[in-house]
């Protein structure tokens, strides 16, 4: 009986996996990961001087990433018989041997792991290894700590409605935002409602070749989803 | 001329340090570290089997914790000269050679580094290294996913007033707790008012030796201060 382990890598680069996650991978024998259609993936480029030559491979393509509406059913269906399918097959691996499945960041933390964990949990033997997030890794590469004293952090998707995120935003000492993509327009102006676009930073591919530190009032019109939004809290500090 | 590196060791298992974070342990030769007066401290406990026996400790004794409450101006006074007293010493070793500073989780997210690093920015050269949060590997050790989808997560201290606190507990998808300690009882009294009370678990020692993960409502008075509670978010899944 194998067990299915879940990686997580850390936001992008490998020196930031943990040394059991970098232990793991090295030793891996069956590797699955996420990737879209005809890509390799972030996760798979991640540990790319690390895997072994003779790993299998399993390359889990999404059906569908930003094509459909997330509201559209058709998405939901997709979806839900893409987790399925690969959780079968994940399952018939660890019938016999370890699997190791690579997830960026932190595999709890928003990861597409977890649609996998919910259908596997009960029926094999399931270990996670946590990660740096990627978070984590953008307000680092501030050079700003982002949070003090009893600030509160509030982390929010910008894929939120307009009013909601201008909402969050303004009631809270430290914020964090993620999947920005095409919510960029949305975002600033939730920003500027709120009345702090002015301390907003943007981060672009943190902690990798080309990561892009900018304050978001110079950033262009399209960055992509993965780039990620804070805001420093200012609490207490001796 | 050498540098200022402070280190996130991550949540406490050894083995999830970053590749990095490990290799420059091994490798300092003047390593500091916070620590309450007479005891070794947590930190310096994490590297325990790493840290080169030939290595220069500095052993940063908080001058207070919990003894003076923390609206006292004394606790303000005196953890103020605390952190220039230990910046300035700091700077002069990095003056000749890198001193690597230890830190708990990762340090840009309420860690006591970032004191120094308000003091020494500007004058010395200072590199860090993201960690694994607390609050990462105690969400992992619960076995379930903290957030879904566009769930909003919140991050709260314990120390924060019970009325505020209730709010913020009512006013979120998934919730993180930190500082709890002493804070338990009026935490209890925040969560239950907020309905979440039967949702929320308590992990002491997350991914350390000794590690606990009970229901909160199943914790007795009294928990150790670096506690973490976590509610589940229950967001979007296909």
């Amino acid at each position: 009986m194998g067990k299915v382990i879940c990686v997580g890598l850390g936001p992008g680069d490998p020196e930031l996996m943990s040394v059991r996650a970098d232990r793991l991978v090295r030793a891996a024998r069956h590797v699955a990961y996420f990737c879209k259609e005809g890509r390799q993936g972030h996760a798979r480029q991640i540990v790319d001087g690390i895997i072994s030559p003779d790993a299998v491979e399993y390359s889990m393509e999404y059906p569908v990433t930003t094509e459909i509406p997330l509201d559209d059913p058709r998405y939901n269906e997709m979806m839900a018989a893409f987790y399925a399918d690969w959780s079968a097959k994940i399952a018939t691996v660890a019938r016999d041997t370890d699997i190791v499945v690579l997830c960026e960041g932190d595999p709890f933390f928003y990861g597409s792991f977890m649609h996998l964990h919910a259908r596997l949990q009960g029926k094999v033997e399931i270990e996670i290894v946590p990660g740096i997030t990627g978070m984590s890794g953008c307000w680092t590469s501030t050079g700003q700590p982002i949070t003090w004293g009893d600030d509160v952090l509030t982390v929010v998707m910008a894929t939120l409605p307009e009013a909601e995120l201008s909402r969050r935003i303004g009631d809270t000492d430290a914020l964090v935002v993620m999947k920005i993509g095409r919510n960029l327009p949305k975002l600033r102006r939730a920003l500027e409602k709120s009345g702090k676009l002015q301390q907003a930073w943007l981060i672009e591919r943190g902690t990798m070749p080309g990561q892009k530190v900018q304050r978001l009032v110079d950033a262009g019109e399209s960055v992509p989803y993965f780039s990620i939004a804070v805001v420093h809290g200012q609490g207490r500090r001796p």
